[in-house]
């Protein structure tokens, strides 16, 4: 399907979605086809891509939460050697998020779309169910 | 403990974290007490606070994923009142930030401080140690 196509659909402005679809393809996760009926599909079944994958694609995969390491600062600090475990804050931080990936990796893009089908009104399936067949491999 | 002493202790402007302290505050997870000892310390016993009860007083409990509702955008959509239930991406994210929610809620500020005691270098103990007295219940 055309970049610019998928952006009318979803009513957002075509230079925002080719940044994301971009990050997309860059990840493995939709490829680019050329020709007059090209333009991006998934680069594969909808159900080897998790929700996790395509989150992670668009937003980067850096932890959100990043330790400043404030125990090194301050007039009681000891030197960088002194800490050799990340402090405890951190690791809570990042097992929530670790919690927060694993939830997101238990969906795929597959359930998202049958969701899609699911949850529309009847008068737009046809083209909901359209679009979905242009895009998956 | 006063906000600028422990500004100083954690290396952090001043500004900052008086900013974080009157969120706290509101909160009801620091208090201010009068006086010339005064300053910050704990509402409740460290072990009634989570991690959780923290970081929604300094975030905001504000969801991190707002759905905007892309399916009522573009030429195939239909009115708002087609989409009863939240989109199953919306869904998703929000059971992720459940997730990530439930994680944080499993540990308590009592157990970040037996934690900061426990890494601390044994030369940067006796601080840690007396800093920690000051502010908790």
């Amino acid at each position: 399907m055309p970049s610019a196509r998928l952006a009318e659909y979803h009513g957002v402005p075509a230079a925002y979605l080719a940044k994301q679809l971009q990050a997309l393809s860059t990840a493995g996760i939709v490829e680019s086809v050329a020709g007059p009926r090209g333009g991006y599909r998934l680069a594969r079944p909808a159900t080897d891509i998790t929700v996790l994958d395509v989150v992670l694609a668009v937003e980067g995969d850096a932890a959100a939460f990043s330790c400043t390491e404030i125990r090194r600062n301050g007039p009681g600090a000891c030197g960088p050697s002194a800490y050799p475990k990340p402090c405890g804050i951190a690791r809570i931080m990042w097992e929530a998020e670790a919690a927060w990936r694993a939830s997101l990796g238990e969906y795929t893009v597959a359930e998202l779309l049958d969701g899609a089908l699911r949850d529309s009104p009847a008068e737009q399936l046809p083209v909901v169910a359209t679009w979905i067949q242009e895009v998956v491999r």
